[in-house]
């Protein structure tokens, strides 16, 4: 069949009952409604596990590798540009989702991901000779291994993958959900920078700061995750493709490995490059544990700063109850009126999940063996599952509780107006010591600060008013004395 | 509406659009065609996160608490009968998973499973309304609160459902696939209990063993990891329920604890009792962390074992090729007539996974604050998915993998004939020292063993033949000298 | 050398500079004034790796090991009696503590502890021939490998003295503090178990509680921890010894795995048996992942509540301020009079130091090879730290926290009368839905619960005082309603 | 005493018993030979638990904190130049060792570090008088708080001593023996570059590659590792000097932040900057977890490195066989002539340890409270830990392991005229399926490839000769294709 053409037609195949399907190890009954083949098939057969199914962006960044492997065979001459181009058609299909309901497989596989690959190449092929009116099956004029894996193995396809799908899931659905959020939160701080309120370390009553500072550090603690997130990220550029089996890049054209990074830096528009080493980069997954502790780093202090929240939001009558959340939805099944911070519990919740997915991955990663780590899969589904839920986590936190959180200004007050830790201000004046003897006797006799300073008798009353101002005492922005 | 009929109707509404729902927060639309009320969509536009749904035995468990609530309430006179029945009916029908499409919360949401537990409420309330004629969403006869929830609040009903899960979870689904394991590795020890192999100790040779000894020891430790697991999970047998909102018992009356901890025993075959003390039972979920400790317990063995299949079948021509493992699929896509062992790099995920998701679990059930511990989806997704994979991936690898294992007999013997680790044999009778010099001698000169201990003169070809005898080295039995 | 006397001489080798000694590698200097010998001393030249030594009780436990073969060895007549009684004796001092300053090896050495038992042989063949007056370094009359070592080899001899030193530890060091701990936990609770408090769930305000039944709670999370950690630490009683080099008792007398748990049993007066299955024994680590389960176990709860414990401590005019924890020394190095809860935040530390041991733990025995598990020193290590810090912990924690706390009996009072959730007394009168509009009437017009409730008009005063009343919404005990 | 002079005389007091030292809390005696004051000995009392001390280094880094301070505040006119001058003196005699014996706190105390800072300030403070004629005891002329503590509050000191003597144990210890590690990698990889030996990917037998290929991505693991380690550091050089008590700087002069930074990046040449936002540097240790993310991320190859080490060392018979690793000790207490991978065990030990103790330090940093996170100490220990431990561990890998190495060359050869995998080759002529027929033929009966590709007739011998040729299989360099 030369220079067959595409008589466009919408996916799907209708079919019914079951069509046989064939690879090396002979022949297999699959759906006849579904694109894959043989050995997709017998994955299903042998590890239908759970309900973990490999997740659907992983897919749709292998329909970009799958186009650029084509279009760079074509280029090269190893491949006629028709098939080529045909290829690259339902690679495009691929990574529209059109075809997500022809990939069923599950992430408990083959730890190279060689099944996921090979779904891949098969429902390409049969999508393409569909295309072009051939006979689904046939492995003919589009084999899914000589035609559609041309130049690849799985071992060094599904890692570019994998690196194509993370890099974009960051950049296009984590990051910018992080942006808004530690937006918002400088939004607010800046906002109440003037707000006094008493500081606590070991949650103890401390010396005052604002409100502003305090949320300034939160969004600093966020800021400098998303920082080393984003240097974390650029490690994913590097591509393994052109390694093939081993490594050593057999069967693949020389000058393969430059040309299908820059397809695919070209289809994707970031700066995709070959991996320098590509033993290490079949062997290894680290740039994968990098971009998971760049997770877990967004985690600590999303943790933090929600555990924070809730508790600054205790109360209504029997708690810090300095903030008040936003109420979204009744909080008791039981008590009536009961409103809880639901939004910090789910976001302390993923948080959580992340800092074990991260040590999932780290322990994975350092399981490889020889010239393959094969714990691919798992590493791929822990590092898209931490993503997704804080990216969705962040933007519901940000959406339902932070915007909406105003300030319960007569407690900020109350508790500057009532704390003794204002002591600190006289130190420089009079010393630590008889600092420290003012403060137990205003604790021990119930006074307040300046009853049990003039009691003492080290200063008097115009030199108290002077030291002792918490306006003064929260010094000037963010950056310390 | 005194002693309204259940008029049998199948699950389902038959309504399009949206129709009004309403709380103690107001009024709400929700998809006509669903019996979930206010609270459940309240929940859907405030925690839409992620993929992870509140997975559904769970809900099948918290159908049997209902209903066992619902008894224990008509029994004391607190609900007419009536009430009790339909709550009943519609709890069986939760239980049996008829109405699973009605449950679509997300994991991420309060952590106390709140609205989990209302989402039960309202479906059971819905779906009661129904069976009587009544108007859906009208909260009449049947009220989500008042008669649903009656005696019972999130924060008791919850762990109370978590229990019960976690418990037939483990019973039903887990441990069968482990005992069958065993049996099938059990069965392997004794079908080549007298097959001579050599031992490898820090990877290098050692003295030798039999087969059968070595698949012993594999079994032994699945036996040991299962023993332990029935232990840890007995501290599930204990229920909050009763405890109502903080551990007190408020609302509910005297009794309650037990009566509803004995209708859950009956329900459900097995001999749950009341938790001695509620406060504890709300504000920790440590049986659930010593549950998840048991599933690591058996994650560590089966990552052993699947470590060992794997590197045992190596090869087939370099590497150790002892074990010869079923072929399931074509093994690479770029390399004809390869085979690998899938299952074992499945089941080792999945061991590493579990590993990961216990981490998660200890960490979280640290984290209760004061009277509640709100860390409880996280906890309960986790517990899940462990048990679901575990036992998934436990039958997979027992039905591809362990009972089509054979030996290669060759391999075996060749590597026993060639060692020279046999030499151990001499010890009690020449001494270490001895015994040492002529290992060295063998392996340097690269002689037999028996040659390189005839060169020594320390003793004469019939001792040596006497002394090292392969067959007498391995003992008897499984139980060491 | 028939029937040498031992001629009593204190520990310690007069002697300075180096001496020679020798194994099957050749000869070797090693300090002239210590007891060990070649093996020892490649290990020291090899492995000085950071500060962490093999702790110190796994060598007293080692001599009751090498005490107990040597007894058994004799018994069967392969040992001269007076051997066995001169390597005894020695045995004793090295369970004694009284050789300590000649272990010097560190955790990072060979995985299967070899050199940790030949520096224990070492020690008591050198010191055993000056005790008989023979010539240190010689071998002669005793021999570290061919008598000290007589029927074992470090693959059971070590994991039997790892099983011994952890019970051992379990239950001399570790479980009495708990124990202790639980008691005063408990003894504060009776003694308080009629002070009325506000519960708090989600960290808001929720329906009373008294303080006794908070800390029975807490109490009893201890509880039933230590009663986990007691049925884990039982798995420790299967002792290894017996199996030899690879699980097949090569080079034992058959017997000789009964022979010498009994000896065991009757040297720790604890029922040490010999484990059923000796290559399970070998190549796993089971037992002690169980009991560092264990050891999470009681981490998770002594988080939790030494969490709570410095929140409710917070203050002491900011924070909720309910308890008051003893002041032992000045908080803050610039705040004067600052007093923080550092007993609390020590066990914080300690109980997540250990969460990580355990994961360490875990991942470490999953990593088992074929016929033997090579991470035995990192697993013992981590598990004998893990006690050492919880034991010491939780004394110091008791006995300069909790002991001393009083309660500020205002400020539970104040709560109590303030809260608007008692509210949630009045829903079996007038059900969920009125009851939350007066909560919610409360909250908004900042009303007392009472004014808001008769405001509503949904009952009148008499009534109201009836069903509010804390004391009657605290039920009776601990076991809820 | 104005202008006191330092009367040089050794470290060291020369009395016994004990003398009385008092803090605001009131008197309490310590030991009479030891500088340490009031507060160092109230947490010997409170916190003599287990065995960790805070590691000596984080005293040596805080003596340089404690200089630069005192330059700072004798620049600024806060403090006579002779005072400064004297606290500089002590602090280098800190530095450099001098005084370790005075500082024996445990890891387990504060959270803040509080009570290391002040053993600190208390022993410059006592040295110091002991220097200029004074009273020791007698907090004249140095006042431990006033005057050692000028300027500073634990809060900002401790952060800052942990973020410099972090990255000085990094720089100065860690990283050079990664350096060498990888250097050493790199050259036996350019030795080997020639080398052909047969790929393993699942462990199967694959495609060959070189042993310099194997090699070269065992090194670039390492050196992305170090990569990212590199990048991780810089966020230490951030201090959160300056931001005192709660990040305001509240007794701190305007420009101490930056003045202070300035002077310690003077004084250890390192370009240490203030940090933007302290209240950021004080309710968070991210740095901490970035660089301990980064130890992680030499952990995960080190421990594949190891692994791949011993196992294609496995043998010697009875293994994979085709590296020799040095023969240090020897192996077994009762197999004669036993030599095993040690290093690469201990390594793997090491590795693993790492990977706990990051799951410690991220857990702990992600339970900052408010205004301070009061996890410091247990980030510190084990961030210095595993720096420790894995700059110790990668020495001794590298000089008694890595460095030894050989080749088996004729087992290399062997397997490689054995595999069937070189089939791959012929893909690209005859196409996947024949080339899979082939290699089928061959497994099953026995053959050479060879002789199977023959026997199938899809080519013949001259093109088998042509396309099956290891040497050419092997491709150029590292980077594939």
């Amino acid at each position: 069949m030369t220079h067959p053409t595409i008589t466009p037609c919408p996916v799907g195949i209708q079919a019914t009952g079951m069509r046989q399907e064939r690879d090396s190890m002979g022949q297999i009954a699959v759906p006849a409604d579904k694109y894959w083949g043989a050995q997709t098939q017998r994955s299903l057969v042998h590890f239908s596990i759970g309900t973990d199914h490999m997740p659907l962006p992983l897919y749709h960044a292998y329909g970009i590798v799958k186009k650029a492997a084509a279009l760079v065979n074509a280029a090269e001459g190893r491949m006629p540009q028709w098939k080529a181009d045909l290829i690259a058609h339902v690679a495009d299909e691929v990574s529209t989702g059109e075809l997500d309901a022809h990939f069923p497989l599950y992430v408990w596989q083959t730890g190279s991901g060689t099944q996921t690959n090979m779904n891949v190449n098969e429902v390409i092929a049969n999508r393409g000779i569909q295309l072009v009116g051939g006979t689904i099956g046939s492995q003919t004029p589009i084999h899914p291994n000589d035609d559609v894996n041309m130049g690849q193995s799985s071992n060094d396809s599904f890692p570019t993958a994998m690196h194509v799908v993370t890099l974009l899931e960051l950049e296009d659905r984590l990051i910018p959900e992080i942006e808004q959020l530690s937006a918002t939160l400088h939004r607010k701080a800046h906002e109440w920078q003037a707000v006094v309120k008493i500081g606590r370390t070991h949650l103890q009553d401390a010396v005052p700061l604002t409100v502003g500072q305090e949320w300034s550090g939160w969004a600093t603690l966020l800021d400098d995750a998303l920082k080393n997130l984003r240097h974390a990220k650029d490690a994913l550029l590097e591509l393994a493709a052109g390694g093939t089996a081993v490594g050593t890049g057999l069967n693949a054209p020389q000058g393969f490995s430059k040309a299908i990074a820059a397809r695919i830096a070209t289809l994707t528009g970031r700066p995709f490059i070959t991996a320098p080493n590509k033993f290490a980069a079949l062997s290894g997954l680290d740039a994968m544990v990098r971009a998971s502790a760049g997770l877990r780093g967004l985690a600590v202090p999303l943790l933090k700063i929600a555990n924070d929240m809730r508790w600054l939001a205790s109360g209504p009558r029997c708690g810090l109850g300095e903030l008040i959340l936003p109420e979204n939805e009744p909080g008791s099944s039981i008590m009536p009126g009961k409103v809880n911070p639901t939004q910090c519990e789910a976001l302390v919740m993923i948080a959580t999940q992340v800092l074990g997915n991260d040590t999932t991955v780290g322990f994975a990663a350092s399981q490889g063996q020889l010239d393959l780590n094969v714990m691919r899969p798992i590493i791929l589904a822990n590092c898209l599952h931490s993503i997704r839920i804080l990216a969705d986590g962040c933007k519901n936190f940000r959406v339902f509780s932070v915007e909406g959180t105003t300030l319960n200004r007569d407690k900020l007050a109350h508790y500057v107006n009532g704390s003794v830790m204002l002591v600190t201000a006289l130190t420089p004046e009079i010393g630590y010591d008889k600092a420290a003897a003012i403060a137990h006797t205003a604790m021990q006799e119930n006074l307040s600060l300046k009853d049990a300073a003039l009691k003492s008798g080290y200063l008097d009353g115009p030199t108290f008013d002077r030291l002792v101002n918490p306006l003064d005492m929260v010094g000037h922005g963010t950056g310390g004395a």
